[in-house]
């Protein structure tokens, strides 16, 4: 109708979903996937090798580190790091692509990562992930069991020290592991009220 | 636990629910307390007289119209309008009482009262409610039948000129009349986002 409100045709938004190690950023968006809902998630772009079942769009993209190298000088990436020594990074065209389709995107960063998204796209939304209580937090990185004791220290102090950036983010979710669907739920929340929000957010990158 | 993290014990929080005449604020309304959710709805105070089949303390307080101004005059009401030579008024003790006991607080109030409401607790959360176009707002002005031609056009001229004050709003819903459950779908997920929100609000009245 011509006299429709603009608020009937509002723009796709951009997401962060951070959180220390050990808060289950993956498993909340696993389920999130799982539940077929109308997002893009984001892929990261990885230097690393493909492992058995990995599929090259979907879990990662698989790129050489020529090209990786390319992406970085060319200010392609949104955000990269390296990881164990391979690099880890976010293509930014995938991003604007997704968003000019009208979808809302979401990708999960470390919280170093979400302070730069911050500083690059000051209108992204960033949801830090929590567990109930510091307890939780460290059982479950105790519970992974892929590290030496050494390796498992430094992330649990790690971890404490990104407790404490909470602030920096816009929302807070504790993940309490026996309500997955409970977390999930209040993420959906927090996205369905950013686009009720009367202030516009510019996303651009 | 001894070392829960703070967001645990979130703070009631109090929302505003507003918009022209003809969005439909009482119908949403309604449908939220048939669905018994967990918020303390508040009760107006009025010196009109009571009408056959209304509860006193459930539909209003109906009082005097001497203890209606002591109350003005002890600074007892957060707000207070004559509507058709009738006094009308939000009691703060009621609010203060809620919002003591944990429960979110929810008051429905016209665009001129949610201005007042905004100076008085500048955290309060205002929600405006709006038709997908303003023919259909007129067409339920005027399914009313319960004016004057005169006293219609007021209307309808008043609410076009409260559509421009969205943007005094923190969040915008439209009301689209075949789709009730929807609306109050996303006033809950206002109201959940906003407990997730990092910036600590400070209701004080």
């Amino acid at each position: 109708m011509s006299d429709e409100f603009d608020i009937l045709h509002p723009q796709a938004l951009l997401f962060v979903l951070s959180g220390p190690s050990g808060v289950g950023k993956d498993t909340v968006l696993q389920r999130m996937k799982e539940r077929d809902l109308p997002f893009h998630f984001v892929v990261t772009a990885t230097t690393r090798e493909q492992r058995p079942g990995e599929v090259h769009g979907k879990d990662y993209f698989f790129i050489a580190k020529e090209e990786f190298a390319r992406m970085i000088e060319q200010d392609e990436l949104l955000e990269y790091a390296v990881v164990y020594g391979d690099f880890k990074g976010i293509p930014k065209q995938q991003v604007r692509d997704a968003l000019a389709s009208g979808k809302d995107v979401i990708m999960r960063i470390d919280v170093q990562g979400a302070a730069t998204i911050r500083k690059l796209v000051p209108d992204a939304v960033l949801i830090f992930l929590t567990t109930e209580n510091e307890t939780s937090m460290v059982g479950r990185l105790q519970s992974r069991k892929t590290e030496t004791p050494e390796g498992l220290a430094l992330r649990i102090a790690t971890a404490r020290q990104e407790l404490k950036r909470v602030d920096d983010f816009d929302y807070v979710v504790i993940n309490s592991e026996f309500h997955l669907d409970d977390t999930v739920e209040k993420i959906r929340a927090i996205i369905t009220a950013e686009h009720h929000r009367t202030i516009k957010r510019e996303i651009e990158l």
